[in-house]
Order: C-alpha cells, then sequence, then structure tokens
C-alpha cells in the first residue's frame, strides 16, 4: 500500500488522506456476468474488463487513479477462480498504480461492482459540460473494435486481436491527464460513440456535427465484417473505453503533439454547433456536408 | 449538493474535496436479495438496510459520513420500486447527511452495492487493532433483536418492534463520533457479537473474556423467544449494527456520561486479556468466572 493509505483492507473501512489541493473524483460501475462479459468469462477478463471500464471513467475526468474499492459476488466460493480473480486485479492496479484499499464478497450470481477514486488538482476535472460553439471534437483510437469482438464471443474463427480489444480495455488515463487545461469537455465512450457525444453535448447545452469520413475505424475491423458493418459498430458500437473530447481550435497543435508524444491515434472528426430548433445530440454528415441517415444513426430528442 | 461536492450524479465521475487534515474513511458493501433482506422485500427497507449497515462501517471509525455512491440492480426498470428506492435513499441520505455523488444502475438479480466515505480528523479513526490488555468492552443498544426479527420473517404474529429493528438498523453515528480519543478499538457488529469481538480481538493480538450476564438482551426479545434462544441470537446472531468497543477503564465515567447524552444503553461487559496459548477470540464466563459452553459458543481457533 503506498504511505497515504493509513489503513487497507481488514478494518470496517480503508483509511487514507488526500492531498491538499487536489479534488477527488469518484465513480462506481457494476459488471454482470451474462450481461458485461460472457458467463463463461474467465476470472481474469472479469477483472480487467471491471478495472478498464471503471478506471476510463477517471481517464475521462482527467484524474490520476488513487484507490480502488472491489465488491465481488461469486456463486461459489472456488478458490482457483478467486485466485485468479485476486492476482489479475493486483496487476491491473499495479499496473495503474490504483490499490485496492477495501472490498466485499458475496455469495450470488456473479457480478463486480468496483469503486475507483481519482485526484485531479482543484477546478481542473474535465467535465463533460463544457463544450464551446466551434470547438473541435475528437476521439482516441479506433472505435468499434470490441462491439466487433462481442458480435464474434464463442466463435472459433474469432478474430484474436479484436477480442482482446474486448477482453482488456485499455484506460486512455495518460491521455486523460494531458488534456487538463486542453479539452473542454470529455466523456469516455462506454454505451456508443453518438450515444456517449449525445451525453456530452446534452451536459454542454449545443448541437455537433460529426463528418462520417473521419471517424476511426481499424483496418482489422474493416477487413473481417466490411466497411458499412464496421462504421456502423464505429458509431454505435460500446465497450470502446476511448476518450471522446473537445476543445477550442487554438489547441489543434498541442493535441496533436499529445497523439505523438502517447503514440496515440487522435481523430478530429467534427465540430460542436449551436443546438438546433432545441434539439441537442449529434448529426453526422459526409465529406460534402450533407446530412446522412447512417445506418444506425439515431437522433437525441 | 453541499458545497465541497463540485460535480454530483451525471458526470464520469463526482468531483469533490476533502477538507484538509481529514482523513476518508471508504468502506463498500454488497447486500442481495434473498441473502442479506427477503426476496420480496420492499424498495425502502432495501435503501434503509443498505444505508444501515454501510453507515454502520463508518460509525466504527468515528468518521462522519461524507458521500456515497449507490450501485443497483434490478431484474426490470419498475418505475414504482426504483420510484419508492429512491425517496428512501434520498430520506437516509439527508437523514445522515450523506450525499449520493454517483451511482449505477444496472439489470440482473436485485442487489445493491453502496460505497460510503466518511471523514475524520487525520490518525484518530477507531481501529480493530487498538485495544490494549486490561481495556474495559463494551457494547452500545441491545443485542440479537434483528436476528429474532428474521427468524419470524413471513410470520403474521411477527413482533413489529423487532422487524423495525431488523428492516431499519440505526447506524451508531454519534456514538462514533464520541469515541474518538476515548475508545482503543472499535467494530461494528454485523455478523454477530462473538464473531464480530473475535475479528477486534484478533486484529488487535489479544483475548476476551465477557460476563454472560452482561450482554444486553432486550425485553421484547427475551419475552418473544425466552431468555436462553434470546442470549444465542446476542451472542450469534447477526445484522445488529451496534458498536462493541474497548476502551482503558479511566474513561468508564466518560462513557457513562457519553450513553447518558446520547440516551443510549451502553453495557461493559468484559474485559481484554492477553492471548492464552496462541488462541486469540472470546471467552464467555458466568457470573462467578466459570468458563461456560453456552449454546452456540464459538472459540476462535
Amino acid at each position: 500500500m503506498p504511505n497515504y493509505v493509513s489503513t487497507g483492507p481488514g478494518d470496517d473501512c480503508a483509511v487514507f488522506s488526500v492531498p491538499s489541493e487536489k479534488s477527488l473524483c469518484v465513480s462506481t460501475d457494476t459488471l454482470l456476468a451474462g450481461v458485461h462479459f460472457p458467463l463463461d468469462a474467465a476470472p481474469d477478463v472479469v477483472a480487467t474488463r471491471a478495472f478498464g471500464a471503471n478506471l476510463s471513467d477517471l481517464a475521462a475526468m482527467g484524474a490520476e487513479p488513487y484507490a480502488a474499492t472491489v465488491a465481488l459476488t461469486i456463486p461459489s466460493g472456488d478458490a482457483d477462480w478467486l485466485g485468479r480473480f485476486s492476482a489479475a486485479s493486483r496487476t491491473c492496479s499495479e499496473l495503474h498504480r490504483c490499490p485496492v484499499v477495501g472490498g466485499n464478497l458475496a455469495k450470488g450470481a456473479l457480478s463486480i461492482t468496483l469503486t475507483v477514486m481519482g485526484v485531479v488538482p482543484d477546478g481542473t476535472a474535465l467535465l463533460r459540460s463544457g463544450a464551446g460553439i466551434e470547438d473541435d471534437i475528437y476521439v482516441s483510437g479506433f472505435l468499434g473494435d470490441s462491439a466487433g469482438a462481442v458480435k464474434q464471443l464463442g466463435r472459433d474463427d474469432a478474430n484474436a486481436d479484436l477480442l482482446g480489444r474486448y477482453q482488456n480495455p485499455e484506460p486512455r488515463l495518460r491521455l486523460g491527464a494531458e488534456l487538463l487545461g486542453v479539452a473542454s469537455a470529455a466523456i469516455d465512450i462506454s454505451d456508443g460513440f453518438v450515444s456517449d457525444l449525445g451525453h456530452l453535448v446534452e451536459s454542454s447545452g449545443v448541437s455537433a456535427v460529426i463528418n462520417r469520413s473521419q471517424i476511426p475505424v481499424s483496418n482489422m475491423l474493416v477487413k473481417v465484417f466490411g466497411r458499412a458493418v464496421a462504421l456502423d459498430l464505429a458509431l454505435n458500437g460500446g465497450d470502446d473505453y476511448e476518450l471522446c473530447f473537445t476543445a477550442a481550435q487554438e489547441y489543434r497543435d498541442q493535441i496533436n503533439a499529445i497523439g505523438k508524444q502517447l503514440d496515440l491515434n487522435l481523430s478530429r472528426l467534427g465540430e460542436i454547433v449551436s443546438k438546433r430548433h432545441s434539439v441537442s445530440g449529434a448529426r453526422i454528415v459526409d465529406a460534402d456536408g450533407q446530412e446522412i441517415e447512417a445506418a444506425g444513426y439515431r437522433h437525441f430528442l
């Protein structure tokens, strides 16, 4: 345990200090067997997906991981399962410097609720609500891979690289930290890009125009599903755990530099516009600026 | 939301500040339908039991409630159920000044995981590990009522007062706060008195001798079950959410005064002794000091 944790697991509460001039960012997320991971998922997949999904929420605030609690419910006290789960949790915890300070173990249908806590300098957390008119819209990485993997789950010829993106999501913590003072708003993509961008513009009281040709889809996703399905998965699939963020145009060079520094694809794919006719949400246009009804396109009414 | 919460529910994380010179106490607890409450429990019972059980962990540290997150899993999006649950949660949250800053809602078998956060002046949290030889052992309130209610669940002639103790546990937050600087160790009684005292003495590396005649059982419990069963429920039943704590003998007057001030029964029922033959845990003796094998007596080997 790091030295700011004065009492770790084993007492009624964990006790730790929070640095002065830093705020605590807290998120809690439940993953259920059969919904958020397959019923027969390996224990390390349960752990890595839970940590990935939760830490992604810290990344979206620009917060540095600080502590976590793990509430695990399992059908039986399977020592082997628990051992492998614990080992994978420890690996995630160490990799992301997020000590597990407390937890709970109960007997029932398999599920896991993580509560992650991170720290960010007071007043700097990246909120969903800060997007301004004419801000650029960016997304990290490639979208749709994880949703593509879900479509292939259980198949013998499933693409291993796609599966890895689903089983082992990488929270964009370093990107979030670099975006403090640069991005005007941020959200992590868990429900799907169009849906989560919808949440961001809704919170900011604005609308968005997205250029479909700029939506980043990986070559492997296109290879497996073809371009049309790949684009639909990118727009509407979930579990990407990439960051969608907005920034004023003056930050373009700086954001390019951040992408290069982190060796991470950052796509500028649209622009924040004012809310039209009380309709928030995102419009998706083609390269000519024509609004299109893409497959799976959803309007936010 | 209080002014230290800069971002409440609705963003990727809640964001709040922690006062300088205070430590954060964090506990997480899962309650499952069919295990920790009946499958058909009313939504307000689910909420009040979840808050009671979790806030009791803060009480055991002497911490003041500060913030909570609620992860709820329900089988269907029953608006009436959710409305009643939310109303009861709000009542608990307001009563104990513990704002719900974030949460998660998932679809599945009914369960609730609360993560509560409290604050305590740095270095003062009541730990399980501080009990010293010759310290007095105390318990608050009356033990066994909740376990008695569980035995009566579903019966038409169930005792309403006992049922209230089960459905609406009262976390001993004010007591915990008063015990800062007074108690040497504390734990809340969730598993059962003997078991939880066992955890306390185990953490402290000591043993305990409990005088059976001093164990506080309510008149209503004795009336419903008779003295022998009542005593067994008090020793080994669970869900009491009373505090068991130790204190040096010099604090007897002060502890009496705290009990009077809070109008709360505080029973001094034993003494911390050194660990015998590497055996930690509690011995229970009768009024003559003879060790007894009470019904349900458990030795901690």
